[in-house]
């Protein structure tokens, strides 16, 4: 991605939430840092310390964990323009309790804690940006659970199928189901029967 | 309680997250509403417009809905100094998809989501304020998922008692259960095998 289009996607993503002045935006940008990963890449690593959350510029990501069993959980699937990290090692400053990686080549935007946290004391409507896009991710995050607790699976693939179409083509079946919490095997008999 | 003894309650609270000066203090306190509810009572009733969000100064609240086979399913529990509300009719300015209403008697400080807005908008250490709470709350929820996901019920209720223990004399069992996403039944049966 060309920079002047990097410096456009996150200005035209903050925009859409809050005004800042030409200075004021690149004075904001310029705490970023632009990384590019291939598919399959590791960005955070369940037990290391996170540092970092990310803006997905290209590409898509997953944060997940995989239990004792070896069965593989899907948190969140993060596509451009959407934020990614292990929250809640980043905000305790503990280590990483999820893994994230890229299911496809990615370019990223880096962020750190400390940088997140001076840009808000610094800038108010950075601060409100940052509340906005955490009220999205808390109620995102309510909608699924209710969802995990009261509907079945095919409800479930369907709704997200209906809420991010563009998951359809990204990413692999085998990915959906450990989205959806159920095999591959089972997501196929669904569709296949 | 005492109107000193409501005003300190929320003071304290605010207090561990950021600094407001008296007169700050006592602007932010002059929106809050006081209100007392009996045990059993509404808050929130599913379809109905959501306007405000609740600050829990004694008693305890839940946040629950209940499916089509009449199946109660408990998203949150809302002790002293927890906030509630149907979040995602608050900000969307839809209507509630979730009821709220006291498991005991409650006295509760009322919050509308425009005096929020305001507030946030005048003070920036409240909207610093605001922007933690919703951090906690979306980790929070996030754990509550990743373990929804992964854990068997006798880990997740004991997950639960070590986290919140006065949810034990508070909440009755059967809560609980619908808490965990089980019946009554499944529940006493690993504590009473």
């Amino acid at each position: 991605m060309q920079p002047t289009a990097i410096k456009e996607t996150l200005k035209t993503h903050i925009s859409k939430v809050t005004t800042l002045t030409d200075e004021q935006f690149d004075y904001f940008f310029s705490h970023f840092q632009y990384q590019q990963y291939k598919k399959g890449q590791s960005i955070i690593a369940e037990g290391s310390m996170v540092n970092c959350e990310y803006f997905v510029l290209s590409g898509c990501l997953k944060s997940f964990f995989i239990n004792d069993e070896l069965k593989m959980f899907i948190l969140q699937f993060a596509m451009p323009t959407w934020w990614a990290s292990d929250y809640n090692a980043l905000y305790a400053h503990t280590k990483a309790t999820v893994n994230v990686d890229c299911i496809t080549d990615a370019e990223l935007l880096c962020l750190t804690n400390e940088d997140r946290e001076k840009l808000c004391r610094e800038l108010h409507n950075v601060e409100y940006f940052f509340r906005w896009r955490t009220n999205k991710g808390y109620v995102a995050s309510q909608k699924r659970l209710l969802s995990f607790m009261n509907n079945n699976v095919k409800y479930r693939y369907e709704e997200l199928m209906a809420l991010y179409p563009q998951l359809y083509n990204m990413v692999p079946k085998n990915l959906i189901a450990a989205y959806l919490g159920v095999s591959r095997e089972t997501l196929s008999r669904l569709y296949n029967p």
